[in-house]
Formats: C-alpha cells, structure tokens, sequence
C-alpha cells in the first residue's frame, strides 16, 4: 500500500471510529461523559493496557472481572494480532531455555503444559460469551469441551513439537476433571498434538482444591514418584506456575479474559 | 477536539509519519525492507509491545539489551501517559492489598521498597543514554547518583506516603553500594520521601552477589533477625522481589529499560 492509499484508509477507519466511538459512548454512564470524547477513548486505552500489565504480572492478585470498560480491549487484543504475537514471543523464550538443556536419554526430562488457553483455544466459546466478560458457565463449557472442537494455540503446537522433538517428555496438567478425558484426549489429537507422556486431570480428591495446590501437589508428585525434572512449565495462569516443586522455569502466556486461583 | 478536527490531525500525523517512517527504514538493514513499509512499522510495534510483555512477566529471563528496533517503543513509552499509568496501576493494585493488612501496633508489619526505578526515577539520566539501549557506564551513572537530582516517582510517593499512614514500617533495600548512602538519603528527602525504617545498602560483604541473593539474604535478616512481618515489596526488578524470604505479595513495576539480574 502507498502512503496515499494508506491515509485513505486512516481517514475512513477514522470516521468509522467517530460512529463508533458515539455509540460506546451513549452506554457510558452519564459522569463519565466530561470534556473530549477522543480523550476518553484514548484514556479507556491506556487504563486498560494498564490493566492488563497489572493482571499479566500477577501485581493484581485476585480478580474477578474484566473491568467493564476494557471488554471491546479485550476483545481487540484477543481478535486483532497481539495476543497471536504475545504468545509467539513466550514460546520463543521458551525454546530459548529449552536449547540449554542437556537431555540426559533417561527420559526423564520433563516440560509441563497447561491446556486451556495454552495448547488449546477456547477463544470460540469466549467469542460468543462475551471474551470472559460474562459470569462462568461451568454448563455451557462442558458443552464446549465435549465437542472437543477447540484449535490449537499455533505458537503452542509449534513450541509442543519442538520440545519433543529435542527430547524432552511432556506432562499435560490441566484443571479439567476426569470425566472430560475422552473429550480432551479427542480434541488434542485433533487439534494436532499427540505422544504426550501424560494427561493429568483433577480427580475425585482434587475437587475443591485452588489450582495452586492441585497442580502443585502434582508436580510434586511427578517429581518424587515420577522421578521427572521439571525444566520448563507453560500456562496463561499463574496459579498454573507457582506454589512448590515449581519447574525451573516458568513461562506464563497471555490471558486477560479470565483468572483462576 | 470535534471529529473533523481529529481527522485532520490524523491525516497530518499519517503524513509526518510517512516522513519519519522513511528515515527509519534506512537505517534499517536491507532484508527487513520487504513489502509494505507501513505493515513494517505497525509490526515493529507490535513486536515490541510482544517483548516488553515478555520481560514484563519474566518470561524472557535474563535480557541483555532492548532490542534494535524498540528503542524509539521505549523511548515512547518512558515519555507517554504509559508508563505513569502502568505504575499508578500498581500502586493501586499494592494499596488494595495494604488495605486487607491488619496492622498489629508491634512495629514490624513492613514493607519493603526498592529504590532506582521504584521510588527514584532515573529518567533524566536515561534519556540522555538511549533509555537503557547504551552498554552501561557506572562512571557517569555513579555521578548522576551523586548529583540526587532523581525525582520521585509519583505513584510511588503517594503509595510510600499511604502505607505510612496505615502504620507500615518502611524498609528501602538497595543495590546501590554503601559509598552512596548520603548522596542517596539526600535524594530521597529532596525527592519528597522521609521516615523511613532502614535503608539498606550493598555493604563489603555484598559485592559481586547477584541483587536476588544480595535482597533475599537482607529480607531473611530483616525477617529474622529485625523480627519483621515482610507483607508487601515493590521492585521494578524480578531480582528485588524472587527468591528466598519473599513478601506476602510483590508487586512488579514497569521498566523495559534495563535488567538486573
């Protein structure tokens, strides 16, 4: 595109906005209507990426919901390229570890990955209820899950094979109960993922444990009576990364739609 | 500022940036000039944006330098609404959890706060050395430090100023060395901070530890030895929060400008 094809399309995109920007304004409360428009979307803008730093580096600690203004942020982020991009960089880094590790041959080198939101995208569910923005349907999920219709995070499947493929074992933890193993094995493979070590859901006595512990008490016993040393861990959750027998290190994906403790 | 006008803006800035697009692209090397040159820029951003994410959450690891082409992404950031609004986010996200503090009248519920980038801003010395993307010159940093010319960060100073009033006993541990202590209380009187507990300083005995031993031995001692509660720590660094001894909760503030390990 030449330079003036592309002010074109500024200017369209920028009277485009100004409709828009009308209509987000006219559900705004009426206090929150002072002073020039445009600065109030900008200032929208950086409150969110704001609030994204702050929920992406745990500095938040618990939280609950999207902010109301940040929902259409979110729901950019999670369309548009950057989140397709934030997690490309974290399997960069994650492969840049992963090439200092001597794999012994034992076969006990191990990586750990989470599944929802890090090998698999449930951004089709969240699409269409509301990019998390919605109270948690744990119904309409199962349903989802059960279709096992979930894509695979591209940065994650590229990142799943290249771990493999330089030795390493891959433990699968995820917080999904036992009884969506069937539909969760279906929907990997699918989705392109395959000779996975393990697939660790929560059983009976995992119920009403944070993740924290569940996939902490995990680990540990992967560690002990596995006897795997747990070089890398991938997940969108911290609570997926830290607690004890914590990896070596731990490479946290994006996710600004929801939290789990 | 009407729509009309905000478009006219835009068309103006669409072609001053054409212009300064030009001028980057040649310094840029010839096999990242392919294709769209506005696709260029915009990835640049995005690519940018993608590698702070990844530092931010430590994803990275240990970083050298900011790459190339996000020099001009820090310099943006450092001197836009940014980077005041990612840390008046944290210091909000720190007070939230200071507010839950039960503060027991003992004198040990504390707080530690780390110094250069955390209360101080180093900014006017950073932007007359490439904001962190020139090889670091402890001579002329060393003779900023003497001049204690820092001013405070202002979400910091008004977090600092809060947990006082709720009753937390401030301890400041830096990785400035002890030679630099006058010149340090000074700049953080001027700069507006006052009573605080301790300040701790790299002493003799601290000398080529990394700043994650160097801080976690000083926070064990301050535990153990001071009889402190350790609830919150507030560091621009993963290095002044991880390790052993570590706060209830740290709270990570922004800086793509540099990395300490």
């Amino acid at each position: 595109m030449d330079s003036g094809r592309f002010c074109l399309v500024l200017i369209l995109s920028c009277l485009i906005s100004g409709v828009v920007s009308q209509s987000i304004l006219q559900i705004l409360p009426e206090n929150r209507i002072s002073g020039d428009r445009k600065t109030l979307l900008r200032d929208d803008d950086i409150f969110c990426d704001s609030w994204r730093f702050s929920i992406e580096t745990n500095d938040a600690g618990i939280w609950y919901n999207i902010p109301a203004r940040c929902v259409k942020f979110v729901q950019n982020y999670m369309l548009g390229e950057r989140y397709a991009s934030d997690s490309d960089q974290v399997a960069e880094d994650s492969l840049t570890f992963a090439n200092t590790i001597e794999i012994t041959g034992d076969g006990k080198d191990a990586w750990i990955f989470d599944i929802d939101e890090t090998l698999l995208s449930n951004l089709p569910y969240y699409e269409i209820h509301g990019f998390g923005s919605e109270v948690f349907d744990e119904k309409t999920f199962d349903e989802w899950v059960d279709l096992a219709e979930a894509p695979a995070l591209p940065a994650s499947l590229k990142l799943y094979n290249e771990l493999q493929r330089l030795g390493f074992k891959l433990i699968l933890l995820t917080g999904r109960a036992e009884f969506q193993r069937s539909a969760t094995e279906k929907n990997l493979l699918l989705a392109g993922y395959g000779n996975w070590e393990k697939l660790i859901l929560r059983g009976a006595s995992d119920i009403g444990k944070t993740a924290e512990m569940y996939k902490s008490e995990k680990r540990k016993e992967e560690e002990e009576e596995g006897g795997y040393r747990i070089h890398g861990n991938s997940g969108d959750q911290w609570s997926d990364l830290l607690g004890f027998a914590m990896a070596t290190r731990s490479f946290k994906l994006p996710n600004p739609m929801y939290y789990i403790p």
